[in-house]
């Protein structure tokens, strides 16, 4: 997959809740308990299967910190895009 | 919770699948999926939810990195020690 330019990564962060480091996408979450943060892993893991696609993921207690790039293809590429898109919408709900 | 001294912490090691880290006590157990990962750190978070005390977590993919400490006491407590004793007891199963 290819590798996008920055120009194209800034876009799409308007809209995500997402911040870039490098060549990667960050995003930490508080749940507010250790319970309701696995809870959150466990719906990010379905969705990252899903796309065959997997974040880093770390817990501290209630804080989930998750880090997306493509490995493969040594950066950032549409399939990040698309899987932190995805995550942001379960953010409400899981 | 009391601090453990460094002879006390060598001696239960002897009998733990951790190695010792400054103030923590840290595993590493590759899952070879990260489904089989994220069922591990559920079963993990189980436990740890059970003795009210919880190692950070870090998921790569199919390896989890476990490391705990006692951060109230600055240190390693019996506590830590017995929830490593937990935890290697369902290493097999879970």
């Amino acid at each position: 997959m290819a590798l996008l330019d920055d120009e194209t990564i800034r876009e799409a962060l308007l809209h995500l809740d997402w911040r870039r480091e490098r060549d990667e996408l960050v995003k930490v979450v508080k749940r507010g308990s250790f319970p309701m943060a696995l809870a959150y892993v466990n719906a990010v893991g379905d969705l990252a299967e899903e796309a065959n696609h997997h974040p880093d993921i770390d817990i501290r207690w209630d804080t989930v910190t998750l880090r997306l790039t493509s490995h493969d293809a040594g950066g950032l590429t549409r399939k990040d895009l698309d899987l932190a898109s995805a995550i942001d919408a379960l953010a409400a709900g899981a």
